[in-house]
């Protein structure tokens, strides 16, 4: 808790606490989802936006989807008073069923959490750009989990495991080679001018800034292509960028040893992030 | 907790308790293992076999280890008294970490529940046989943790949820085609005398009852053989079981309309596991 706050850090179906009971089904199975939602001077940024990528991922895991203004309630009770951090919410299947069978119908658990934002994280990498890797860990197929930001989450923290500098981020794999995404992030590439971003209906989590990403695009005359991306076509673009909700955008200044331009496009979707982000803060 | 039992039914890391921290890695990312052991009588059967496995799977997470004889005092303590039921090992990385990335060399969190059996549970299924189903739901591949029994079960979790009939096992495929196991079993087949069972080295969990068969065929004349099944090889079988600590070994009746026949192979290791169980049980 932070000191000066009056307000609880964390909800469990709108009740101050900080634990879970151990037959909850996301701890025993990773039977659920979440949102990573940065906070600015106490307001959300792209609120609707996380509430409808949670709808999805509870309507593809046929989880029972809560109130959404409870929901609302429950996260302007926890960022009353706050300044900069990062909002946290997950709904969980909650406890019971016959093993790995859910019960049919039960309200799942919701959580939600707010953390204050560590001080100055890593500023200079949105200028200087990061270094990006390919990591040996592949992500595993599956059209049925693929978009959504499930609670399994073993392959990314096995591929973060694997190297240990802040200005660095994985790139993983799908069993076949193709890109699919970074450790915490998407990825683009521009190249001839075109913005491409690997497919992600087998593997990966659809972030809410790659949309923000695809829709400023359609303002622009960058022509856009989501497609299956191999590391070779990816060695020869001429810039690549990174994006998830907290870092907003990153430049790649090299992967696996080939350097990128850092600009004149990573700095234009950069400024069309921000300025959407700045537009989307609050309820 | 059940009203003759003095004892407490969760202990986390040695204390009496029912939850977790929300910052727990268990939950947060399924970042762990688990063990579900059968109790008869207030004895597990198959504990090294479970603690082999529990340590394989901490081994490939680098999770740290615990004293083995800290695991084994806290099971003690839990089944003192106790007749027949579940006991379930949780080892999770427990809290902290920079996001996916883990804090190296932290000591996990140990949890252990013991439940009581539920009376009668199925036991016409062990000599009629149960039917076997494809689920649409795939396992993806991921050979940093095929073999293990981690806490990311979502796939399963979906799996199960395609059917609502106790006498039906779904039958999982990975996205080739492959067989790889059902949603809480191993699967073997018997075919013109051979014991053939599924490669589980890109998917799937590799139970323990699966290793004791797999070590009692080595002392029958029945060949056996651990590689890639095609669904056509499965549906021109003669006998089709299914194995897991709980269940033992429940012979499977029908696979997608073509009828097995119950027996004589399945009776065999059927015989076999209990005593092999029988003769393993205690710490």
């Amino acid at each position: 808790m932070t000191p000066n706050r009056m307000t609880p850090d964390v909800l469990v179906n709108g009740q101050p606490t900080t634990s879970l009971p151990i037959d909850d089904r996301g701890f025993r199975y990773g039977d659920g989802v979440f949102e990573t939602i940065h906070v600015c001077a106490g307001a959300p940024e792209f609120w609707h936006a996380h509430l409808q990528r949670l709808r999805l991922g509870a309507e593809r895991l046929k989880l029972a989807w809560p109130e959404e203004r409870r929901l609302t309630a429950e996260a302007q009770q926890l960022l009353a008073g706050s300044v900069d951090g990062v909002l946290r919410i997950w709904l969980t299947r909650g406890p019971g069923g016959a093993g790995y069978r859910p019960v049919a119908g039960q309200m799942p658990t919701r959580i939600l959490r707010f953390s204050p934002s560590p001080a100055a994280p890593l500023s200079d990498v949105a200028t200087r750009g990061v270094s990006l890797r390919v990591c040996q860990t592949r992500l595993g197929q599956n059209p049925a989990l693929a978009g959504i930001k499930h609670l399994n989450r073993l392959e990314q923290v096995l591929a973060a495991n694997e190297w240990d500098a802040p200005d660095i981020e994985g790139l993983m794999l799908d069993p076949s080679g193709n890109l699919i995404e970074g450790t915490k992030t998407n990825v683009f590439f521009i190249r001839e001018g075109n913005l491409i971003t690997p497919d992600l209906t087998q593997a990966g989590v659809a972030g809410i800034v790659r949309k923000i990403v695809l829709e400023e695009a359609a303002h622009t005359d960058i022509p856009v292509a989501i497609r299956p991306i191999r590391l070779a076509e990816a060695l020869a673009a001429d810039e690549c960028f990174l994006t998830n909700s907290l870092i907003h955008l990153w430049p790649v200044r090299d992967l696996d040893g080939k350097a990128f331009a850092i600009g004149p496009k990573s700095g234009e979707f950069s400024r069309r992030i921000a300025a959407r982000a700045l537009k989307s803060r609050g309820f």
